[in-house]
């Protein structure tokens, strides 16, 4: 069974991460044979190591990390790869893959070109 | 004519900036007749200032600003408020609207559902 992990980067105000909560729920009602779970960076939990426990308890047989980032800044180019390097060594036998930023998804720039214009038109 | 502002954080990497400028792209070749320009809270140029100022000289009557931020943090609830209120000021007549952050768009939730699921699937 393949876990998701849905990663932020957390924020002080609980209200930030509701569109992270929305994508987490479409993603659990459209496949609710995929185990999901959102992971924050820092100011919120649960964080990755939490999440990829859960997803483990839960079965899962591999983990895909979906960065919730318009852009890779730091925060994925050193921050994340640190912390799964971590969970390798420590989940030996399970395979975690890290998937590119939101912004670098095609389909994704286009829906977001698509809101800008149907805003103004 | 309708002046389209989108407006990401800003790194000191210039290619974090490759996601933004792809959906300006993308905005521009779809619909050439609105000018759309990029604005970075910091790090990066143009500013908002620089950004509504080339539109204004472009002929632009109204302005809307897009935030391409995944979730509305301390940025664009304080940050973003004050330096628009002082464009206001400086623009007495030019109707500036600010949109919501990219992750309270319900279809690019959808969009950002789709790619997870399709990726996993």
């Amino acid at each position: 069974m393949h876990g998701i992990v849905l990663f932020a980067h957390g924020a002080r105000d609980p209200e930030w991460a509701r569109p992270f909560e929305a994508i987490r729920d479409a993603v659990r009602a459209r496949r609710p044979e995929f185990p999901v779970e959102l992971a924050y960076l820092e100011l919120m939990r649960p964080g990755l190591e939490e999440a990829v426990q859960g997803l483990v308890a839960k079965g899962a047989a591999a983990i895909t990390i979906f960065p919730l980032f318009m852009a890779p800044g730091g925060h994925l180019r050193n921050d994340l790869p640190r912390i799964v390097q971590g969970l390798r060594e420590k989940h030996v036998g399970l395979p975690i893959a890290i998937q590119t930023a939101v912004g670098e998804v095609p389909e994704i720039l286009d829906a977001i070109a698509g809101w800008v214009l149907a805003s103004v038109d």
